[in-house]
This record gives structure tokens, sequence and C-alpha cells, in this order.
């Protein structure tokens, strides 16, 4: 996977001479993404494709590059892939559409190329792949033009589709790796997972996936990492109209859902039902240790906020821990005695009446923190847009109670307010905590947790 | 209501005399929302605040304020609102915790004041709310400072936490006037119905309940109300633990949810599960007409999406709409005859041949538009944060279909891509299209609004 990953030098085949808006060159894209190694180009008709030479055919390189690209029309694609294979050139990226996704001829084509790279010692990535994705190392063979993340996350994804590349937000906020396997004629999820396994830039893996070929041996791999790395899945076509549109899109059988779904918790997956709990789970595992139990803590200053999360609990599989009575009530104040804390813990009351709510926010959470009575802990606190509400500052708190975690539980919050989306920006990369946009994401993302540590311990 | 919403002018009882940052002082949080009328003060010990006079008792105040907003603490409330009363105040909202939300002594005191307001004609928001909040008119009781919307939005809101008014955002991304009855001790959300029912400033009502007391009553008005407008309903306290909870935040008793879930569906009310859910709901009802049966039709240029919104659809109660051949056929390409297009419709290879995807997008769309083989559109349409890809703009698209609309179908749009979260914004308030996040929300946002009719459709 190295050459696919992070090659010394690439031929790409198919890109089109025009550059600029609107033409797709996946040449200019991957300059712009940082590609600093040897680019070689292939063109039948233009000597130059933005000051880059380009020969007219493969055999004319005058090395042997680590890895092609081709971008051909469908038809082309096998005589191009052949002449990579005549020069030697051990893997190869097919982005062109129209083979297994397509109709039988295309599905032959992609039969016979799979053969003749097997005979060969070639590995293919694709058919209908945008490709690989390294912010690590700037190695980017998307047509999209992408902003390169400075600061990437430890999160390896393996997918069937470019679309969670071109949208890294929308889906996992962070990304790292990503591998888009397409129609997975070759390289298929089981490469994916051993390159990740001992990739020490990958901490969790996600995997999108619209079927498998080979369910045995991807179960068996997948359950030997996920005792090392958590991966969260996303196996689309769950539903018989989606099982069908997954056929024409990538070629694949969705199988049977319930079948899959019990497979995945043997092998100790984490599966995700849609893009909102895949966001939330993944923003769980990047900030946070996973809970090691289903007992969650709630610290708010709204009443209504505990209600929902205690229904969200119930939705996604947690529970409300509970607390001794004494933990909380020595934080009740004297001057409201019809003031009573209870779990979810509105401190309202007591914050306001004490004169300093932030502190009372610590204080009660860095209690709660010394206990071993909860496995993870959710605060809800307000980012005001407004200067008469300065002093209610999640960084401020986020700074009094981050070392006073004895026993690394995961700390979540969620930010509500005018300024809420600012505030959420600013805190999205503090490690040890994990921000969220909506109290039920934060369920979800830890529940994701509390799943991998319950599916691991039944496993050993 | 008018009073509660509109009042010519308010007295305010317990404003701290502090003001600036961690105050809390709700009268310059009422002067910053742009209050224009009179305000007169009480305070035992101070003469002025802010520059505004302050009488030491209610008695002295020098006429009859439409509105008294009584934040003292617990104990002083009962004096302090018969002060009102004697004064002939016909309207109060008392800010103050510490009642039914309390412990009994604080029921007896709710129930004393309920007691005399009745037989004096007064009506009472609250005890324990952030009382009213006008944006059209510019009244707040909010003793958070609250940035006025300047374009409010036709959605009026009765809730029972004043978290909705302080978080618009995470809940709605847009409010019109809110009621937040708190304890609902007298006005409740029967009284919050009846105002929003004939308010021309209002065209969708949100509720947010714990509990109700009256169930009868409530669900006899709102199936009335339902009919003229859509009511979309937060219920919490649906699990155990929640509904444990509500009672010791708005003394409320969440009650057999099944028995609710059932009489909202008779009554034709639109039940959102959580707060993910409600931000979609409302967002799809406040920018497009309700869908008039469950066909969803799919534009997109990832496969991948299409195959998650089937599985969105069966989650939520929508279907993929079916096309007869020759309506998706004609717009195959000649060069790329293997590619067949099939609903969901992934239009990338023909879009790429044709030269001009964004324009293919348009001629789908408004063919689509012109059948009756659907119920609503969505588009899922990328936002790329990059020069390369300037022409794929949305906001382009939208101008080439929005008057191609005959059957006022309504059309949403997924927007993704590193640009997407700015584009979103920008495309929020075009009217006839609604812009979602994430696909599961547009499909949860849409399948609420065929709800709506298909409860209606039963009703009559």
């Amino acid at each position: 996977m190295k050459n696919f990953m992070n090659p010394k030098s690439v031929v790409l085949i198919g890109v089109t001479h025009k550059h600029g808006p609107g033409s797709y060159n996946n040449l200019e894209t991957m300059l712009k993404y940082g590609y600093k190694g040897k680019i070689f180009l292939v063109h039948p008709q233009v000597d130059s494709i933005m000051g880059h030479n380009a020969y007219d055919s493969v055999e004319k390189i005058p090395e042997t590059p680590d890895l092609a690209v081709i971008s051909v029309g469908r038809d082309n694609v096998l005589p191009v892939f052949k002449a990579c294979v005549e020069k030697n050139i051990k893997r190869v990226i097919i982005i062109s559409q129209g083979f297994k996704d397509a109709d039988e001829k295309g599905a032959r084509l992609q039969d016979e190329m799979v053969a003749i790279a097997k005979k060969n010692c070639v590995r293919i990535i694709g058919p209908n792949t945008l490709g690989v994705l390294n912010p690590f190392s700037g190695f980017s063979t998307s047509f999209v033009d992408l902003k390169r993340d400075s600061n990437p996350y430890p999160l390896g994804v393996i997918l069937q589709s470019g679309i969670f590349i071109a949208s890294i937000d929308a889906f996992t906020k962070e990304l790292g790796k990503a591998l888009d396997i397409g129609n997975a004629s070759d390289v298929d999820f089981v490469d994916g997972l051993e390159y990740f396994e001992n990739d020490p830039e990958t901490k969790i893996i996600f995997i999108h996936m619209e079927g498998v070929r080979n369910g045995k041996q991807f179960f068996k791999v997948a359950s030997r990492v996920a005792q090392k790395k958590p991966i969260i899945i996303l196996k689309t076509g769950r539903s018989q109209a989606g099982a069908q549109a997954a056929l024409s899109h990538t070629g694949s059988i969705a199988g049977e859902d319930a079948v899959f779904d019990a497979a995945m918790k043997k092998a100790g997956l984490i599966r995700v039902k849609n893009m909102i709990e895949l966001r939330a789970v993944c923003n769980a595992l990047l900030h946070c240790p996973p809970m090691r139990g289903p007992r969650l803590g709630l610290i708010t200053i709204s009443g209504a906020c505990g209600i929902m999360t205690a229904d969200a609990c119930e939705d996604f599989g947690l529970e409300l821990a509970s607390f001794p009575e004494d933990l909380l009530s020595q934080f009740e104040q004297p001057s409201i005695k019809w003031f009573k804390l209870h779990h979810p813990i509105d401190i309202w009351p007591v914050g306001i009446v004490s004169g300093n709510v932030l502190e009372m926010y610590a204080r009660i959470a860095t209690a709660l923190l010394k206990t071993d009575h909860l496995d993870a802990l959710l605060i809800i606190f307000p980012a005001f847009d407004s200067s008469l509400h300065t002093e209610m500052d999640a960084a401020l708190l986020i700074d009094k109670i981050i070392d006073q975690n004895p026993n690394q539980i995961p700390i979540t919050f969620w930010i509500y307010g005018q300024g809420g989306k600012a505030k959420i920006q600013e805190l999205s990369k503090i490690d040890g905590v994990a921000v969220f946009e909506r109290i039920d994401e934060a369920v979800m993302g830890l529940a994701g947790s509390w799943r991998y540590v319950k599916y691991q311990k039944q496993i050993e």
C-alpha cells in the first residue's frame, strides 16, 4: 500500500489538457494538494499540460513510476492498463467508471484486468474511484480540488465512494488517510484494514461499505484489527431500495442486512446507521478514550436538556449514572433550601446564588470525575454571543477540569447559544474533550464508543 | 396574550442593581433587545438602576402597567404578586423558580397565586420561565442577552424551557414569537395555541412539552389549530429516566408515552423525537410547502449518497419515486452508451460528458418537476471551497429551477463539501428551497411535512 499512499513517482494517464475552473484536471489538483514527487503524463494529442511534458504512450516514459493513475474513457482503459503492466508498473488506480458498476461488458473488462493484474503481481485500486488521499504527506489523486489539513487526524478511512473524500466535514468532521476502493475489483477492505492495522498515523478506522465480496475473510481480519484500533462501519443499502441502488453504484451485493449486522457485532465493529451517527462516533473517539461502561453523568443549567439527555440515553443505549446523595448535596446552597440537586444535575439555581455559575460547574464536574460512579461526563454549557456573558466561557471551564480527571473518563460538551457555532469550532481541536452540536449527537457518539468496549469485552 | 407579547408598559420587580457582564440584569437585556415601551422598576434598596428610577414598592408606581415581570427570590414572590394584583396589573410573568418544580411549599405557593389570579381576572406566565420573546416588535423578558433577528420567521413557539429561546439555532434554526410557559400554572399550551391560531405573524407552531395538565382540552384545541397551521411537537420525558427528570424540572407528569403518541397522531400533530428532527422539520416547513405524498425524487452526483438517501427514506417514512423509463433515458449521452440513468439519479457521468454538470442538474430537475411522479425533490450538490470549482454553484442552479415548479413541489438541497457550511448559510433564507446539512435531516424534514398532510387527510 505504501506505493499507493506515498508514491515517489506517478504517471497520470487521461488528464485533460484543459485546466482551471471546471476542468477537473487531476494534475492540477494533485499539485495544489502538495505532491512533491515526480509526475509523468501520458496524452495522445498534446505535448505538455500545465508546463509538464506529456508522452504519447506509457512505454515512452523514461522510467517506471511507482504508481499509474488512469482516467481515460471506459473503452480505452484495458489497453492503457496493459501498457502499464508491460512497463512493469505495479500499482494502478483506475478512476474511470463503466465497469461492474455499469453493464456486462464493463464487468468482463474489469474481470480481465484483474486476471492480468494477478498474473503480474500488479495491484489495482478501483475502477470507479477517486483514489487515495494522504494529508500527512500531501498526496491526493482526487480530481476535485481539496484543501489539505495541516494537522490531520489519525482517522484512516476505507470507502466505496469519493463523496467522503470530497465532503469530509459532513461525514466525519476530520479525516486522515483515505482509500476509495470504488468497485473493489482487487484492493479491498481487507487490504485497507491490514494497511491501517500497522500504520502509526492511524488510530481509528472508518469503513464505508456498500457490499463485500469475501465476507468471511473480511470479518476475520476486521475482528483482529478491531482489537487494536476501533473500527467504525457505515454499511449502506440497509433498505431494499438502497440495496438495489448499490448494485448500480459499485456493482455491490448489499446482502441480507440482519446477517451483516450480527457479524459486525461479533467482530467488534461499531456500526453506525447514517452520517449523523458516523460524525458523532468519530468525534467521540477522536477526542476521548472510549467509555468503559454505559453510565453517563450530566451537568446542565437547563432542566429541559436533562430530560432530553435522559431520553437520548434510552434511544442510543446509555443510562444516567446514579450518584450517592451526599455527592450532590454538598453543593446545595443554604439560601435556597427548597432546591435539591438531582441527576441530571441542573446547577442553575445553586450556580446563580453562589455568584459564579462557571465555578459551580467546575466544582461539581471535578467532584464527579474523582468518583467511580460514571463512565462519561456530558456538560451542557452556553456560548452566548454577547459582551454581557463573556464570563460563561467553556474554554475557561475546560482549563479548570481537564487535569482533574484521574480515571480518564471521557469529557464531552454540548455547547449551545447564539455564539455556539464559533465556540464549537474554537474547541474542536482540544484533546481530551469532545464538543458536539446537538445533545443527541453527544449521546450517540459516546454510545458508539461504549459499544466498542462492550463488544471487545465479549470477544476476549 | 397581546399584553404579554406586546405590552405598552412593563414593571420589572427583582432586577439586580448590578449591570454589565455576569449580572443577568433583565432591564439591561430588555433594553438591548429593543423594547421601546415604558419601563418601571421596583427595588427596595436602590433609587435607580441604569438611569431608570426605581420605586420601593409596586403601589408607588404612578400608573398601572400592562405587564409585571417578577424575578425576586421564591419566598418574596407571593407578597409581590399580591401587590401587583392590588395595583390592578392584569398580566404577570413570574421568572422565579422554586414552586411546583421544587417542593410542597412551592406547590402550595403556586396554587395560592393561581387562585388569586383566577379571582381577579389576572393571567400568569410561569413561574420558572424566561417569559416571552417577540422579535417582530422587539420585546424580550429574557435575562440572557439575545440578538434580535431583523427578519424573524413565522414560527411561533410554546415552551416549557428557556433553553429554546437562549439557543434558537440548535433547535429550530429560526424563531418567531416565543412563549415559555415554565411550570404552566395558568397560561398553558391551550392559551398559546389560541393566540398563535389567529396571529398573522405565525404560520407554523412548535410546542416543547414536558407534560400537560388538561390533555383532553389540549388535544381538542390542538387538532382544531393544526387544521390551519402545522404544529410540530417535541414531547420529552419519553424514557423512564426522562419522565422522572421532568417532575423536578417543571413539576410535569410526563404520562404514558404511547397514549400521548396516539393522541398526537389523532390530533394531526407532527411529533419529533429530538432536536435533530425538530430542526429538520422546522427547516422543511419554513421554506417549502408540505409534501403531498411520500414519493421523493433524488438527483445526485454521488451514487453512494443515492443509497444513503434510499436507506433514510425507509428509516423516516418516505419512498423513492418511480419514474417511467423515458423520463430519464432522454438525458443519457450517446458517447457513454454503457451508462443508464436510474433512480436515485446519479448524473455524474452524463454531466461530465455533456461538459456542463450544473446544466444537466437543471435540465433533469426541471423535467422531473413538470411531472406528477414525485412529491418532493432532493438535490445533492457540492460546494467546493476552491477557485477551480466556482461553476458548481448551487445558487445558480436554484435560479434556473425555482420558477420551473408548476406543481409547487418542495425542493430541498443537501450541500456538501469544504465550502458547504458557508453556502448553506448563504442559501438558508431563500424562500421555496430548504437547504440541509445532512441527507438524513433532509429526509426527516420532508417526512415530517408529509406526516402533517397525511394526518390531516385522515382527519377530514
